[in-house]
């Protein structure tokens, strides 16, 4: 373990890197070569392709197809000791890392990139009945919930308890709301069409509730009204300017207009991980730190916040919180690091925005690349192509292409496993 | 729904199959062109492929890879309506079986395929320290406990605790223990052994214990033998005629020696499920229906009982427990339905053994083909080729394929996602 060691015997710097996401995985990557040891600690085993969450949600792909273990994608990086478990806390007086259930973790330069939470916008009670997408472990509650209500369905014999068990509400019309509506629909009309006797899955209702004006804000207006246009083809309901202001176990309401349902799921609302908290620095409403320009946190030159868990101005506007901003985040904040080491100066953070993709549905995308504007299916092509390209391993990647090839050619979505089920009672419903 | 209507308006018999393993979805398959109605019921939404669910509890396959969705399979086979639900008792008086949480289901003819349980011989509070393997949930336990095992070896300091998370105890000789311990061996040897810092993975202990003089006892003794030389070569120690009296929560107790392990696997006793007691009929120890040459339940030409829950025996011996007895007992049974149905007189069961094949480890596999023996790497192809054909639908033989190739060529396991965290504690010891 002497390779990269430098000349003299002192001891090497240890950087401790929590979270595995994009942007804690591509800070240890960065980090390679330089003479430090590093430590990488996330709370799972492993990396979490997000983008395709949705998918996994909704039984296109199984869940290890977007998930690599982070000691595999790290083995032949030998600077860099991979840890699973929780941070509870930063000590940055003693820059001590409290870990649940382990000794604390000491560092000379830290990479918090423990990404994001959902928000529930004061509302903690609402997480239960709508849950939202950030894990595996989310993924497989909101395929169970999919699935179960259809199988309830198809139990009922109350029609009005049947149309209440098809309607799915989305709150959120961000990537992940109109990601989610999109394939929904179309799983419900298509791939589970034949499946049921006493149900016509093609009554399904998929209500995508949005409180702005627009779904997809981050995309140009002429591409977002090409997005809900594509959308209510398909038999999504999109709502804007609706806020909700109450969830109940059948029920959602919109001001005075009450929508039964038993299926509701989050896409709204973020919030930092609670450990920006620790650093003493100020935050944004979102929990974000508001770092410096280099991404190190105020007042703390040896602590570097990246990803959902930063706000970073870049002329005025923040960065996005989507991969390439943890991305670039984290290549930027273990090279600063680097630099430190060396006794180089450090340098700022400049945001490359390579251009924003959604896809709306099959056959159906949307891209906006630095001003290139596609749609239609050359947006859901282009789409399909970044996001195999940007999956980690081949194994993956291949695994990917397979499901998708045989989920476009078939309609159907061989996935449509419901694990999770409780073995002590057999429970099936939420 | 007129298709398979006889001429005359009378109502057309209710068949209730309990189960969607390869008993009962083969009896609803067989009785496609029957004019009867058919209700298939099973707790989850799924058709497991169970020959192979070691693997995905070894993080080899995904779960969506062994498993198809029940629906899926019979939704062009207009006469089956699937449900998901648990059977909780059957009224063998009334002909009405009580369901969780719904209605009850009457019916004229009823076939009970609910299969078999784990025993853990008079002690069911080893259950919880020495998960079996049934079910896809069972299978996500495993590879959690196992690669946690792995997690915690890393953190520890102390070098007992480090040699106790890395010895797997598995007890029970049959073809899951066997099979389970030489792919377990070959993980931590091959595909870990880059993957962590602190410890050593070649020095993982994994011990088989089997409480008869052979493992593998189904098999003729020479090819017993050669599966035993095969997984002591590659590192398991293999101890036979070995009774474990003791399960602790760091420790395996085999008479008075004492075997420090934080991970044992239950791979040894069988039962079938409690719903046979409903029957009214002899049960055999393991809790079997000692049912008729016609495969149904003495005292009721209405009900048959296949596969795990039915003992069956052929010229003095019971049809063994494995995938082909349940699926020739399946047909069997639907085609003495059919034959009721149709006014002719019943088939006896008459099992035709194709075989005998279990893998021991990678390259290795022992194949008993009515008197041809096989082993080696050519027992080992044929078992892949058997298992790709069995598998039932395109995606999961395409899925499947790849990721074996996968594997095979790198000697790495992708699927080594550990979901199952408990979102509200993140909880990662078991």
């Amino acid at each position: 373990m002497t390779l990269h060691s430098p000349q003299n015997d002192a001891p090497r710097p240890r950087v401790v890197i929590i979270g595995g996401g994009f942007g804690g995985l591509n800070a240890a990557q960065t980090l390679r070569d330089a003479p430090v040891d590093i430590t990488l600690l996330d709370r799972t085993n492993h990396h979490l392709f997000q983008p395709l969450l949705y998918q996994a949600a909704t039984a296109t792909l199984a869940s290890s197809d977007i998930t690599a273990p982070i000691r595999g994608v790290l083995r032949r990086q030998k600077n860099v000791t991979v840890l699973m478990g929780e941070a509870t806390g930063i000590d940055v007086a003693r820059k001590a890392i409290q870990v649940k259930g382990l000794p604390e973790l000491e560092y000379d330069y830290l990479i918090v990139a423990a990404g994001a939470r959902h928000s529930y916008f004061g509302h903690p009670e609402w997480e239960a009945l709508a849950p939202g997408l950030k894990s595996i472990d989310d993924a497989l509650e909101i395929r169970r919930r999919f699935l179960t209500a259809f199988e309830l369905a198809e139990e009922s014999t109350d029609e009005e308890e049947q149309r209440s068990l098809m309607t799915f509400v989305i709150i959120g019309g961000g990537p992940t709301g109109v990601e989610l509506a999109g394939i929904m629909i179309e799983i419900a009309r298509q791939a589970l069409r034949e499946d049921f006797r006493r149900i016509d899955t093609a009554q399904t209702r998929i209500v995508l509730l949005e409180g702005g004006p627009h779904i997809l804000p981050a995309f140009p207006e002429a591409l977002s009204r090409k997005a809900r246009k594509d959308l209510e083809e398909f038999g999504v309901e999109v709502r804007t300017k609706e806020l909700v202001t109450r969830i109940e176990p059948d029920a959602v309401w919109v001001g005075e207009e009450r929508i039964a349902t038993r299926t509701v799921f989050w896409a709204a609302g973020n919030a930092a991980s609670p450990l920006t908290k620790s650093l003493g620095a100020p935050l944004d409403k979102a929990g974000r730190v508001e770092v410096n320009a280099d991404l190190s946190v105020p007042g703390h030159p040896e602590i570097f916040a990246i990803g959902d868990m930063a706000l970073v101005l870049q002329r005025g506007k923040p960065v996005p919180g989507v991969a390439q901003g943890a991305i670039q985040g984290g290549q930027l904040a273990a090279e600063n690091i680097r630099r430190s080491v060396a006794g180089q100066p450090r340098v700022p953070f400049r945001y490359f925005d390579k251009g924003n993709l959604a896809t709306i549905g099959r056959d159906h995308g949307i891209a906006d690349l630095r001003g290139l504007h596609l749609s239609g299916r050359l947006g859901w092509w282009l789409w399909l192509l970044v996001h195999i390209l940007f999956l980690i391993g081949f194994r993956n990647r291949a695994s990917v292409l397979l499901q998708w090839a045989i989920s476009y050619l078939t309609y159907q979505r061989s996935s449509r496993l419901i694990s999770h089920l409780d073995p002590k009672d057999g429970k099936i419903s939420s």
